[in-house]
């Protein structure tokens, strides 16, 4: 009998398969590559004896342990919200109340990534505009692309998006009676997926400014994605953009315990205009109705006992050592070709490596198939930008030190530096493409 | 200075306050009031000791510890799902292989309802048609409602959905060229959720038989919510519509681990027709890339050592001795009223009252205030229906045993027929509508 087709929705026909999925194929098919693609953690550094210790707390008390492991509230955990509220306020040096916040305005979600999802969902139409900057959060692009929302982008430079740039685009959005479609301005703001650059403290006040100086008719949003933010190893903090938007009227900023304390847990947050809660929780509750609350009261007492902070303290410097060890190598692996650039970060996960452009480091290049044979993977820069609007960059490359160990990190570049010479465009390439491994 | 408004998407303008807010507000505000209305669990059986001892299992181990806090894959851990896929052939007889499913067939989701969720979101345009049960699930209607699909129900019987009538439904859907928008029966088949009623064994293989018969140019699927089916306390398991798909093409199941085990984890699963795979895990992608890891590895550890399956054992005699206490306190405090009627659930967590028609057991009827003054609360079992076919009953009520302790059953439901007797409509009131409490 001939099965007749199953009759999928229109958003279904513009979902797309991952990109990660073809690096996590990679990976496991071939074994023996050290992978700076892949958007996993530091392992050794995962705060399990902490956590072992608050379920311990938790489970032992009868009445702690029914209030964890029965169901929670959709919002989330009312004392994990005050605790972030007053955690986030605090690295911003404001009381709540100062930017007209309280635990109200905070909400709960499965990583931050379902907060991107539902702040999508309430405010975006099919057709509706979002600026990003170029290159941006390569998730966030297939969210946008599954709701069928159109895609502009602004460049970066070592301040974060330009902003200059912004204003034109802003100004040519309303010259051309566009900008009504304009629902949101999206930026990754501290240590940037995928670029590890920072949007500088006198951008993000003029950020807010110019979000509300655009918004004559209706309110065009910033949507912050501070993942990365507790992970700074140098220099001091960067006020958040929502420390700039006083009345809590133009800025939803995303955050997540994924990043600074264990992906599986899989909580993050959001703190964003009152009136959107009542929107997002209530459409939250078709989705799940809440995120695990076992979850959230473990991550609740690892900020009562101030376990959270001191983890932090220590995985910056993990990450750190990383750092250091991969500018280390790039340094002395690409020195010699100085049309080779990369970024430093001063915190994160990423460094962005630009090639000349004459090297295609894209999913259809030489440079990828060659890293996979010297055995090492990094992310195509492609894929952090759309292909929307004019060319796209095909000589870049995201370089990831989370899961990698920090020994690995020197062979893992001398391995890249082995692959790109295969190209035949280095200026001195390496004498032998196979030399024997050195470490680890 | 005015602040624009936020303009929102058509979807948030459809999205609705869940009426269990109402509920919420109700037992937050009046605090003397036994709920007999929340859908939470049993408190007093959670697993605590035995998630405990998993948890220390797993973080005591670095490898495991690594695994669990690390980020999980987006389908959910790979054991988990082939251990779920033999946990529910077993109970239905069956191998894997005669109803053609393999663990790569199964999703591992935010508890059942973000399942619920991401089928909708794949399969269902504006405008679309699902079938449901009348009564049904209310939080799936809200999510109906969201994605503005036309909601056509089938009346119950003793033996669950009526057969007939879906089959009178598909007839006149395919005369009236309407057939092209049907794509789901939704279906709650084991002592559904309002009404405790289970769909008979001859319905289940004749309801796959209805969908394939009308899946004449595309293919009409069949969700199959069987949350409650594990917790049965008497009489024999009844195999899983699934169970009749025999080519794995025309259903899709869905479990949780939330009322078997518990719901602070927030895990559920489906198994459903591989080519849904994809689809389903790409559009989780956008959701969150993964349920929490953590929870995921606790569950995979207690079906391991085989205290998932002693807890259900034991947390089905805790419900039996509820549902007896709940069957013998309405037998005793409306034996005298013959016009009303209430189900005797095999298993699951809710009984259905059905008053006479002369009581309005709605939000605007009087039954409702009458409760909170004498300290009960219920669902009105309007919300279980939809309005827009034809006229609604209000004169029934979703009982929940779940988290009322088995002590204070009998005064409940004492409590509710004194609200009853004020309404001066039933045979013969009670003396007093202010008896003292006889138990705790």
């Amino acid at each position: 009998m001939n099965v007749p087709p199953v009759c999928y929705s229109h958003k279904r026909n513009r979902i797309t398969d991952s990109p990660i999925s073809y690096f996590m194929k990679m990976a496991l098919e071939n074994p023996h590559l050290i992978s700076l693609a892949a958007g996993l953690v530091d392992e050794g550094s995962l705060p399990a004896a902490a956590i072992a210790r608050a379920t311990d707390s938790i489970l032992g008390n009868p009445a702690t342990a029914k209030a964890a492991l029965q169901y929670g509230t959709t919002q989330g955990n009312a004392s994990l919200r005050d605790r972030v509220l007053r955690h986030i306020c605090a690295m911003d040096g404001v009381t709540p109340e100062a930017i007209n916040l309280s635990a109200n305005d905070v909400v709960l979600t499965t990583g931050s990534q379902q907060l991107l999802y539902l702040v999508g969902e309430i405010l975006l139409d099919p057709g509706d505009i979002v600026i990003t900057e170029a290159p941006s959060y390569f998730v966030y692009h297939s969210l946008l692309q599954t709701m069928d929302v159109r895609v502009l982008t602004v460049p970066m430079d070592g301040e974060g998006m330009d902003l200059q740039a912004l204003e034109e685009r802003l100004h040519h959005l309303e010259k051309t009676g566009q900008l009504d479609r304009l629902k949101l301005i999206y930026t990754v703001d501290y240590f940037q997926n995928p670029t590890g650059l920072s949007l500088s403290t006198p951008r993000r006040q003029k950020l807010v400014e110019l979000a509300k100086r655009y918004s004559t008719k209706h309110r065009i949003l910033i949507l912050e994605d501070a993942a990365y933010r507790e992970l700074r190893f140098e220099g001091p903090d960067l006020p958040s953009i929502k420390r700039y938007d006083e009345t809590n009227e133009f800025v939803i900023s995303s955050y997540t315990f994924s990043k600074p304390c264990a992906p599986g847990l899989k909580i993050g947050y959001g703190l964003m205009p009152q009136e959107l809660v009542g929107p997002i929780v209530d459409l939250k509750g078709s989705h799940d109705f809440g995120s695990s609350n076992f979850s959230q009261v473990i991550i609740e007492r690892l900020m009562q006992t101030g376990e959270y902070h001191q983890h932090v303290e220590e995985l910056a410097k993990t990450y750190r050592r990383k750092r250091d060890a991969m500018l280390a190598a790039l340094q002395s692996n690409f020195s010699d070709w100085p049309e080779v650039r990369w970024t430093t970060p001063a915190g994160g996960l990423y460094v962005w490596l630009s090639f000349p452009e004459s090297i295609n480091t894209g999913p259809e290049g030489t440079l990828v198939g060659k890293g996979v044979e010297e055995g090492v993977l990094y992310v195509p820069g492609e894929f952090g930008h759309v292909a929307v609007e004019g060319n796209v960059p095909t000589n870049e490359a995201r370089l990831s030190y989370g899961v990698v160990t920090v020994d690995r990190i020197p062979e893992a570049i001398r391995r890249l530096r082995r692959a790109a010479d295969q190209l035949g465009l280095s200026p001195q390439p390496l004498e032998s493409a196979h030399q024997p491994e050195l470490v680890g």
